[in-house]
């Protein structure tokens, strides 16, 4: 019968902060080394952060990254670690897991599946391994794997595995969070672990980079593929497993820790508590607003409150993200803002605790008239003065960012950014977009929830009741531009998610017209986006990284004409 | 002795318009058939256009593909054709070159090498090909390659070539253009005809797709090495070859044509006038910045006229692009204007015989300050009200486009947008930034340029002269805030461009606080160039697709203490 006592560290890298991180990690090793443990085993590329796109394509990168490695490697008298890295070897660069043991480097695995499709770009990068790495702990042999080599079924690394059996196998990752996508995670580490009849360790990274939210779930699967052990997601925080085998499978006792001040474990009951779906989402959007604005070195954040529910979902976010003393709000009433919205907007931030500053904006909005009108008298008016008010807002709260420092968090939803709703270098003025990848259908899911969490309507009754307006002309409505939101969600969903033609999400039952025109404002929109501030993922397929459209682009997929 | 007449097509296609580039592509081959050619040769890709990026990963797109491919198919009756296509084929997509002939799609040879560096997703999208193409025409064989086939020396393409002799080799391209590009695509040419001792046919694409121009450039070489015959670059044309073989390698006559609408070949005589770096760059920033405007329905471009020589420079590039009736000039001038930069800009209009508008920004300016005051009371003044200056002038040049449908342009070069050293929302605002990736000191050489070209001062004489400044406070300099210009954009190349570090940058003779610095610039501007508008590249590395880089990243460089 053997035993291993393993810690898995569901880590928080900072992109690019090679010593921060190395020291880091030299710090759970020394810890985990008091705990006698006898493995640790840190995320896909923990030593750099992912995904670090272009900075591996330095050398200067890559031999400082080198150079940390070798430092954490001075740390492991008397502990096995595994070490994700990023390393250059004979001119090629490889998504790497090192062996520490001793003081020294025993041995490199190079990741041998590599993503390229979605956020991934690891082609660019990466060449791909060729061999499978082996090692031996305490009698117990042990595969190294880094994220993907255990997504394909039958592929490279799994073929591999197969001519070499092993009782656990260790796989190191960083896999972006979206909604449901860890009843996915599940299956597949399920399937690997009973496919090799082995035990699966799986680490993944956490916290937010960018667009990207690590949602961390490290896990432990018997050879069954039975999950036996589990952390909680979006922290940081060590799960350590105590493992004996008895004939080929595994039982399991684990313990999480949750804060690295403290010097005693906590021990798990049970499994801990999983997450909604919308809670997920919420904890998603907070942890990835926190670290961009954390990781970027801001005090502050500064949201435009309108009175609507959008500002009042980011705000709430930001506030559960920082604390009501570090976000500011900003009203910045015109003459279509009604009585009503500015109520709100004042109200969310009593409920929220948070300072409110209000600027208004229609002097420097007539002044604009009378300067433009010289050049703007020809034609009829139109769009060019509900866009310029939102310009002023733009420009107002890109001030109070400029004087004090403070991001500018913005507040479009999915559908808004999806139709091009929204107004480039106004309401899209910002550096973060928190909300960006939410559907509007799920803005009110996620607002609805936050004032049942707190039992009391934290978000205004009227906020969540009101028709949506960008009040940017008398009585406008955003249902006179666009479809019932529940219709443009779901026909969104099927298009810009799940790239389905015309002609199959009018099968799904959705009216011809409507899908025309939603395909429409979608495709001519692509130059809003481009230019729009990177904002978190949580769907499938979220705008940025994700879905990548040329600007000039002529194709207009039509419905076809039925046959016979 | 063989002898075969080849037209190879230097084809500008529409982003997506598959209708449009299938009618295009069967007009060219009827008018072919009548010129008694045998081949005729089209890009890669040209039925789509380079790059689809994610529209290839929607059914719809690729099976509308196959579709129009099939009706260009029934256009080849007594004529042999090769055309570039993405072909879906067992559930995979491959980047394609179809041979068509007598109304059928013949065979399809499959692209084995896949770049996926730069500004090149390949591996995103497409699978490699595994097998060679040869084809037979006239008697003569010839393999067909696509553009990367032949530029990896002793590749899987070229190993598997050296098993299959033939007497020419058709390569079809989407090879982008930079300045100096050319003579590296001849050097790699010759290589691979010489290697492989055959005649090498060259069809590349030609026109701007959003940040890539593609300059065209056929040519043939014989299988010495030698080059035979080549087109005139930046436009659409036919290079008619007519090609006879005399053991082992090939005499060839040649003529163009280079208008589609003529019905006579126009005889060449010579090898075409060779472009200087200064006429290639001019005349990529031409073409990239009319097909940027044309290809997505511009009537009128609109671009902010300062006096200084960023906006001189784009205003000139896009009447060369467009006319002079379709740009308009603006200037928005403030109290920190100065006469001469106000006479500077109506003089440029006035030479170029633009439209000119003028709206002055003083009173607005003012208004800000005023509803602003309560709110930016605390704190010192600083960098707000200059940034406040320049989206101003975003929101009113913002207010002309969407009033009147201009595309506005944006004045922004290389070194500025390095740097940080520009407004968010303010002097970046606008659809396509014509000399983002122009250094300043081309910036210069170029204007000069066409001064010389005219034989008059075009751009006023004082605009060159000037030292450069952002007028957004009194007695501003540009070299107040950046080292002198021809340091920085040495040290700009040789960061940005060829990824140095501080070390060797500072090896080749520069400050090292001025390197540390400028670098500091460059790593700090990266979310303000996340939200850039696209421009021309006309470097080996521009930003945008070809230099992607985290927001959140805290990597940074350090010269190494000197050992010893």
């Amino acid at each position: 019968m053997s035993s291993i006592r393993i810690a898995v560290v569901q880590m928080n890298p900072v992109m690019g902060a090679l010593e921060t991180n190395a020291a880091k990690i030299s710090r759970f090793i020394q810890t985990a080394r008091g705990q006698a443990v006898d493995l640790i085993v840190f995320p896909e590329l923990a030593l750099c952060g992912y995904p670090p796109e272009d900075l591996l394509l330095t050398q200067h990168f890559l031999s400082d990254t080198q150079e940390q490695l070798e430092h954490i490697a001075a740390h492991t008298q008397g502990i096995d670690a595994i070490v994700g890295f990023a390393q250059k070897k004979n001119g090629a660069v490889f998504n790497a897991a090192a062996w520490l043991k001793n003081g020294e480097i025993q041995d490199v695995y190079q990741k041998i599946e590599l993503p390229n499709y979605g956020v991934f770009d690891e082609k660019r990068y990466f060449v791909p391994g060729g061999q499978l790495v082996a090692i031996t702990v305490k009698n117990i042999r042990l595969a190294l794997s880094v994220c993907e080599d255990v997504w394909i079924e039958a592929g490279k690394y799994e073929t591999q595995l197969q001519q070499c059996p092993v009782d656990l196998i260790v796989n190191i990752s960083a896999s972006p969070f979206h909604a449901d996508k860890l009843i996915l995670r599940k299956e597949i580490l399920a399937g690997f672990a009973c496919r090799n009849h082995a035990g699966m360790v799986y680490c993944n990274l956490v916290g937010g980079q960018d667009e990207l939210v690590f949602d961390g779930g490290n896990m432990f699967f018997n050879s069954t593929g039975e999950l036996l052990a589990s952390s909680g997601r979006f922290q940081e925080s060590v799960l350590m497993l105590d493992l004996e085998e008895h004939s080929g499978t595994w039982s399991c006792s684990s313990r999480e820790w949750q804060d690295m001040a403290q010097t005693e474990w906590q021990p798990m009951d049970a499994l801990p508590h999983e997450l909604t779906r919308v809670e997920e989402v919420f904890t998603g959007l907070v942890v990835g607003t926190r670290d961009y604005v954390q990781k970027n070195g801001f005090s502050h954040v500064v949201i435009g409150l309108s009175g609507g529910i959008d500002s009042a979902l980011t705000a709430a976010i930001a506030v559960e993200a920082m604390g009501k003393e570090r976000v500011v709000g900003v009203t910045m009433p015109s003459e279509y803002t009604s009585g009503e919205t500015l109520n709100d907007a004042r109200e969310l931030a009593d409920n929220l605790k948070i300072r409110f500053l209000s600027v208004p904006i229609g002097k420097i909005f007539q002044m604009y008239r009378d300067e433009l009108q010289p050049v703007l008298s020809e034609g009829t008016q139109g769009v060019e003065y509900e866009n310029l008010q939102a310009r002023i807002r733009g420009n107002i709260i890109m001030a109070l960012s400029n004087r004090y420092g403070w991001l500018v968090l913005t507040t479009g939803n999915k559908s808004e950014i999806a139709t091009g709703y929204c107004t480039l270098y106004g309401d899209m003025a910002g550096g973060f977009a928190v909300i960006k990848d939410v559907p509007k259908m799920l803005v009110y899911e996620l607002s609805q929830w936050i004032n049942e969490r707190a039992g009391w309507k934290i978000i205004p009754e009227s906020t969540l009741r009101r028709p949506p307006t960008a009040e940017l002309r008398p009585g406008q409505k955003d249902e006179d531009s666009l479809p019932p939101y529940p219709v443009l969600d779901a026909v969104l969903q099927a298009y810009v998610e799940e790239d389905k033609s015309p002609d199959e999400i009018i099968q799904m039952g959705h009216d011809s017209k409507v899908v025309m025109e939603v395909i429409r404002l979608v495709d001519r929109s692509e130059y809003k986006r481009r230019q729009a501030p990177p904002g978190i993922k949580i769907t499938p397929k979220a705008f940025g990284r994700d879905r990548r459209l040329p600007l000039t682009n002529q194709y207009r997929p039509q419905p076809k004409p039925t046959r016979g």
